[in-house]
């Protein structure tokens, strides 16, 4: 056997998309001793979680919970308690993760119909509009933001287009919820996903969702009750019950009600994370928090353009959460993020597929959205660049950052040192 | 809005077969900060967990990794990435959580035939030996230790039959790994997994997991990579994928492998405690755990016994880790269970299906497994039932607890206080 050494982590400013660095009191509130999941306690906590999530989310929906699993965990829950074998499914991907959604939605077993457009643009409405008319879907699924290629799309016209087509309308919210507006109520989206590691900036683990109605009309019809307890009269066992059990919605539902029928052991630090990253994000408000966000783009993308660096994709639906920069000509953009890691503790991504190597993502999510991360990371990609010997405008960078934020003064963090 | 204070959690004595108290230092190292999912010193952690969960879980297989989820994740992502439509499952069930298999196995597609015996009892290998032999089933799953009902069942024997036969042999050990001697390569299991609420004794949220070459052969024949993210000749949407994105072994062994295949976003904060959890249990050493595992069952059945009250189930087949008590004739086992939560701070639990009202289950895993926790509960469920009019003979438990202890001092808890 080897012994390991206890874990020591080194400091880090972590401007990627995702993971971010977590709210200092969501830490301290994970590492507070276990309660059973059925201590009347541990249920006072989950359905705060619940009151505060409904607010975050933005809905009037009862239904609003975490899945315990990374974001995605919490996309399949939503996806496979909706949809079952030949139904329809339109996914217009405008980047990475809508080919996730398709991943999903063919392993559970819809027929699905891709609408793609080039990566760093999103689509007219009118061609995803004219699509469900058309092809009549069962459920429209959809990505808010695409970290992958820094995008934004609007959703408004698309979810009444869906709820007049009688289409469900299921979005995955998860690198916007928190840090740009979201509105499942008014852009009629039946269900919605987001995740706790990027602008809510609890560490990764949970995916918080919510849904109405409609989508539990669906997975009422589908529920089943576990053989083992389930009671006379419950349904169990049919043709139509839902794959998984670890991700059915209709389980999920009774274990976060009153009922609290037995499913999994609620993972308890994350739940105590949820509500300590909830409950600060209450704080200081969705408002602050959005101006916040777009106060510290505008400060980065200033700094980026000055330096001589180009912004990539369409600057009309540029994510505010996530800021895409091409890779100059004959720099190797692999060596500047290492040399960011290890001479600064500064961590900025790469991207995926087609944009591999091609640009830069620098995320500005949650608690590492601060005017302090965004100075001292052009400062370093100022420094890394010219070590690299790649020709960029100097002592630029922050002098227009700092312009911005004079203009304006960036509001405070509002992390509870308690 | 309505504003919510600061979580505050109570102190517990956890004393149900889970959630238990995690391991101090464990909490402590979970509050550490975040790091990226691909730094560098994040995948060092990663690498040092699956080196330690293997000699934890006392195999030489390569694949030892977590799920990110709670144990029932683990045990689906396990039996979903094996179980094609229709293939052949033999599950001897004998308790709850044997159903518990039967309900995911048949929610993934495979055609399931139960062996059941009464709670309480488990079953004569040779009447499993003889149906694999009989039928020949692709897959026997069977849980190591089942706490509804409080026992454990030898597996060596069925699991040779299951290689002789062909069958692929999984195992949940859920309840047992690092409370109980559990040796998957001896006892010829393919596919095991455990939780880590139990006794690993930290949070609810991973389902650590080992298999070997004959499961890896499976999943790597049913490997789909997604599209998003598919290199040239990367095997992709065929007809046998794995019905799971989430809970899919063949891309969750991509992304813990040098490779490190872009999958979820690793939760950082259940990996930190996972990797010190795992480190306090290899410094305590596994043989002196069980032993203190044994000795505290030992105190705590020998006071439950001079208090007059009577064990149930078969004493052959009892769980060290789970101890099942009669509730008396004439007294409200829910009543006694709330009392003990809310005078003493105590949690026991109570049992499922045909079990519940009739039996308590007093867990002692892990943390929760110490002198001082058996003591302080055999005196208050003493109290608390005296104080309930139940009649127990007085002052005689913590006596006959207190004696098995002076026979033979029980280890220390060898948590880190750093």
């Amino acid at each position: 056997m080897i012994r390991q050494k206890p874990l020591h982590v080194a400091p880090r400013t972590i401007m990627t998309p995702g993971p971010v660095e977590a709210e200092p009191s969501v830490l301290k509130a994970m590492s507070s001793t276990v309660l059973g999941q059925f201590d009347p306690d541990f249920t006072s906590v989950m359905n705060e979680v619940m009151v505060m999530l409904r607010d975050v989310l933005q809905t009037g929906n009862h239904w609003a919970y975490p899945v315990d699993g990374t974001s995605r965990a919490g996309i399949e829950a939503m996806l496979g308690s909706v949809i079952e074998e030949g139904d329809r499914v339109l996914i217009p991907a405008f980047g990475r993760f809508g080919f996730l959604l398709k991943e999903i939605c063919e392993r559970v077993g819809g027929d699905v119909k891709m609408l793609t457009c080039e990566w760093g643009e999103v689509f007219e409405p009118s061609e995803i509009i004219g699509e469900i008319q058309a092809w009549q879907p069962k459920v429209v699924a959809m990505v808010h933001g695409d970290t992958s290629t820094g995008r934004v799309h609007p959703l408004k016209e698309i979810g009444e287009a869906c709820r007049s087509n009688d289409a469900l309308f299921i979005v995955d919210a998860v690198a916007t919820v928190a840090g740009m507006d979201v509105r499942p109520d008014e852009w009629c989206i039946d269900g919605l996903i987001t995740g706790t590691q990027k602008c809510l900036s609890i560490p990764s683990g949970l995916a918080p969702l919510t849904y109405n109605d409609r989508i539990e009309a669906v997975i009422q019809e589908r529920k089943s009750v576990e053989a083992g307890i389930a009671a006379a009269g419950d349904p169990s066992g049919h043709d139509r019950r839902i794959r998984s059990n670890y991700l059915d919605l209709s389980q999920l539902q009774d274990y976060w009600s009153p009922k609290r029928l037995n499913h999994h052991t609620e993972a308890t630090a994350m739940i105590y994370g949820l509500h300590e990253g909830l409950r600060v994000i209450l704080e200081e408000t969705l408002e602050a928090r959005f101006e916040r966000h777009r106060l510290n783009e505008q400060a980065l993308t200033a700094g980026i353009r000055a330096m001589g660096l180009e912004l990539f994709g369409d600057p009309d639906a540029k994510l505010t959460t996530v800021t895409c920069i091409r890779i100059p000509e004959g720099t190797d953009g692999e060596a500047v993020r290492r040399q960011l890691l290890d001479d600064y503790g500064i961590e900025i991504a790469s991207s995926f597929g087609p944009l591999h190597g091609k640009i830069w993502r620098i995320g500005t999510m949650g608690y590492s959205c601060q005017k302090r991360n965004v100075l001292i990371t052009l400062n370093a990609l100022e420094s890394v660049l010219t070590h690299q010997g790649c020709k960029v405008h100097k002592g630029t960078a922050a002098q227009a950052a700092l312009e911005v934020y004079h203009q304006k003064k960036a509001p405070e963090i509002t992390g509870i040192p308690g």
